[in-house]
């Protein structure tokens, strides 16, 4: 199998490329790049010296390239304009971008401020939630791979959302990111002296990943319902956690909430369900495609809080994208996946 | 006047002492410890070096030193054994531990995990929330310096809850904080390598500062309420933010929040009103004894976040400490605490 | 006294700022930049919100503001532009930039790449290494006020130099410092993702700090040499380290190495002489003017290490700038500059 | 194969047990303790959870547990208590102890402060710088394991040393390491709040790692001297970077450098020489097996600076012990170590 990456001189793509070249199925991955092709791949990313030593390839050359799958690490906005031609060609697409996950093209608009891609395409594309769209997944040509917020979020919540337990318009979702998940671009916001050794909120209740979460748990759960979620910066580079708070419906315990969680999740091997009131940390997911999943059932006020935290770059990004193309493949869906969490 | 610290040795003791030491109408500063008598103070803090060359005298010496004040930054559980006997002495003590803050014997019981001190004292004990109880700390003998946690959450809530444009019940508290908060005692949860580059939560709907918000939110906003709260370490030296959400009464709208913020705050030198959604980050007080508030209304939900932040050691002790002294002695409430944040 | 600054909105400019604001000499700051005008101060730094509300000022009207002093703090290449014009003007100035520092013309472009400024007022700046260059600074009228790492490296070493304890061509200074010594405009060497958790070493051989330090060994300690001198940038956002290595000469022990250093330094408020072999950290420095000295003589190889650490933002720049000020006007040296470290 | 790890709760054991549960040809890795045994892993080691449960087994247990190779993790003067008794099993031994490095008895008791193993074992132990001692690798059956920082030096100086294209005596080697390398028992110099944003000294002119670096000069260049090294703890996780200085010889060139690096390492796949003057950062070997090298030849000063990084915990640590397993058992010797490194 031949894979493509476009934009491996961002933080998910390099990610796509570490997995990729260590997949045993994978026999080649050819490097795009919009504005940097012609350039020895090492020049850009001084860790892979002497590992990979390619060049970047032009976007043109793509089609002609015999391909299996193209992943897309191209930023918002871009991926929409040259993905649309690549439908056609006989090979199959992952978009990590968000420019693909929500269906309602009003929506779009109102949060991501631009025009959406033809619907068509918006239409056809999956929204790549694998533990909860594994079916949908496997028939895919275009698959919208989830933000790094919705997928611990979701995989968090969606349980107790599809079981009833708790009451959805209670829900509140307190989200962190490590700086990673602002890119490779430098900026203000990233710059190490005005970040380091300090913890800044951004984006409150305007962020695009709210109606990305509230479409899947429409989707996924079956609920129509308005979120509250604010996303902080935690001087650190990689890892989420959210921080997840409902109103329980009346007949729950904490035994009946493990119940609940095991019977989604004890046969997958990336999400793994503590024991009730575990103290979570997001290095224990460093470097792998593990959510962490733990909750607290608080009687004194009928309200549980549900904790979840990924690695934003694997199982947020590049992580679950190979895991939707091992889907796709219909191969082993831990295939290049199963390294141990790297800590510390 | 003449002031003495006991318990130097931590984070918030060397603070006190740093305060202290620049303050104009504090003509001496002498160190008190249980463990560390006769030892030099700079062998113990090197930063200290050459700038505060002394002793640590024996507490047995304190009652004879003719101090005016006396602040407490041993451990709770340790202030309550000393504090006592000093109580009857001609000076005035300012207790940064947790000891005489709860009121309520049994509530203290549950969440310590140990026998209070004297109901008579702990009855005595006036609660050192500045802004909210100036006038009962102006008349006080024994201050209960408030905790840090709860410090930044109830500047940043009581207003919406005493004008009543929050629903009580629904009120989430989500706090972060940086790693000093944990003391200077070295452990597994605090090694650098451990927690570096990671983001934890921790005593999960446990933490000992619920019930002293509980507590304050009742006698400050005159709501009995219980609240929902959880803790995380940041991979921060020192800085708390807190993440609050509750759902809005009727009337609320964006600028009548404002205007609530503005008629409790205006006059108060150290608590900060932001512009609503301002993107606050903790380092923009780091150093100073300001509390940072903003906010956001959510139409969508009908429901408010209300975010805060302090220094940990500053506002949620040793800054609030100096301003409880300077209201107990009729000082300007700002001397000694005027220096910017130090950023970056 | 009014002081000025130019280019607040960098790291250095807050520093000053917030020294200046304190010092007790002067009676108001007035803030100057090129490019930003017109704004309101806490627009660009939030840190400074309600603290000190005031706009920038055009540089244009700064010949007419009746200031006693100005200090620049833009960058280097910028301040020789707008410099040469003030320096009629009955004030003082003292430049933070590297411009005014170099007195060869020809070392100068070698280094700096570019054009000096006029050479008649490069001779007549005075080079701002307080407790090496008092004399000449107290009848200064502008001062070229030193780099970050040439204060730490020269007095730490200056004394054993110009003591001829040391073989001069053997002199080594590896230095380290953190990531606020690169300044506040964003990059992708200061991105926080990029240089979190990593150590770089940068400028090999090249950095521009090495004609300023050889040239104060020749003019403070009449030694004509050349050094080896490289830079590594920490992951932490403030401080400087220096270890340097030499070869002694004969007659050398630690006794008598402490005896130099305390010769030089016993009343120098700012320059802290530990004991032999002290485990040096920057952070007991932190938000401090202090330079901390320590050293280790090596009988196996007959050879010195010394190790100076510093605030980059202070004694680095702002602190030894209020510190020159306070010379110049013949103010007492510490006036403004006492606070304690600040730790942790 | 089945392989035992000794010490998996320790930072260099968790890396071992990461590297041999991927490791194609290992069956099995048996986990063994002295102090906690009969204990579940993942109770220990949180982020090994659902990955690897396992329980602890005595180490009485390992003799007749049919290894084929045990791996010591143990700390310095602990494996020299246990290790003697398995010699003679018919089993291989890798320590990462310091206890088997040091050849002359003397010289172990004046660094280490303690007595050293059997003298026979002593000269037994191959000293396991894989890429200067394959050969008595070979045929090793106990490896002492090389410490961190003497790899990270080695690997860069020794080729220099080798062709006498330095004066021995004028080596000067500046070292840097992150804060994972003093391992995972808390105390106060790896406290968070103590070390982080802040870099350090420590051990000066006493590290027990200098006679390691002097005995492998000996051994591996035949060069009879001593050097000046010193250690700095930053405040990172992992990563070290060593920063050497020494005179050059008279015929040296930056292209003869090249020459000289390139022909020692141009077939190894773990050393990668980067062109003259690369900025090199400890990041771009994290979590890799690479050392990587640069170079500078100063000619204003006749001096060369020589760079090398590696990750403390691989290259240095479990990193370098597997690629020993694999020399020892004939297998390819990138076995298990080829993933690329982690970044960002």
């Amino acid at each position: 199998m031949r894979a493509g990456i476009i934009g491996v001189t961002g933080y998910g793509g390099m990610e796509l490329f570490r997995l990729l070249s260590a997949h045993t199925e994978i026999t080649e991955v050819v490097l795009y790049s919009s504005s940097k092709a012609g350039i020895e791949l090492s020049e850009e990313i001084q860790h892979l010296y002497h590992v990979h030593d390619q060049k970047l390839r032009s976007l043109k050359q793509l089609s002609s390239d015999g391909l299996d799958i193209v992943f897309s690490s191209a930023p918002s906005g871009v991926s929409s304009e040259f993905l649309p031609s690549l439908v056609d060609e006989n090979l199959k697409i992952i978009d990590l971008a968000g420019d693909f996950r929500i269906k309602d093209a009003d929506t779009y608009r109102a949060w991501y401020k631009k025009e959406p891609p033809p619907q068509s395409l918006v239409n056809q594309a999956v929204y790549g939630l694998t533990e909860w769209k594994r079916e949908e997944v496997q028939k895919g040509k275009l698959i919208a791979n989830p933000g790094c917020y919705p997928t611990a979020a979701l995989i968090g919540i969606l349980p107790l959302l599809k079981e009833k337990a708790i009451h959805p318009s209670s829900l509140v979702i307190d989200a962190k990111s490590g700086i990673s998940g602002a890119g490779a671009t430098p900026s203000k916001g990233t710059h190490f002296s005005q970040v380091n050794d300090s913890l800044g909120i951004y984006k409150i209740n305007q962020h695009q990943h709210i109606p990305e979460i509230e479409q899947s748990i429409q989707f996924c759960a079956d609920v129509d319902t308005k979120i509250t979620f604010n996303t902080h910066l935690v001087p650190m580079t990689r890892g989420i956690m959210t921080t997840m708070y409902a109103e329980l419906t009346d007949s729950v315990t904490p035994r009946s909430v493990k119940e609940i969680f095991e019977s989604y999740y004890d046969s997958e091997y990336f999400v793994r369900v503590h024991r009730e009131k575990a103290n979570l940390f997001t290095k224990q997911v460093y470097g792998s495609n593990f959510c962490d999943v733990t909750f607290a059932v608080d009687e004194r006020t009928n309200r549980i809080t549900v904790i979840s935290c990924i690695d934003n770059l694997l199982k947020g990004a590049a992580g679950q994208a190979v895991q939707n193309m091992n889907v796709m493949f219909g191969m082993e869906e831990t295939k290049g996946l199963k390294s141990s969490p790297m800590f510390p």
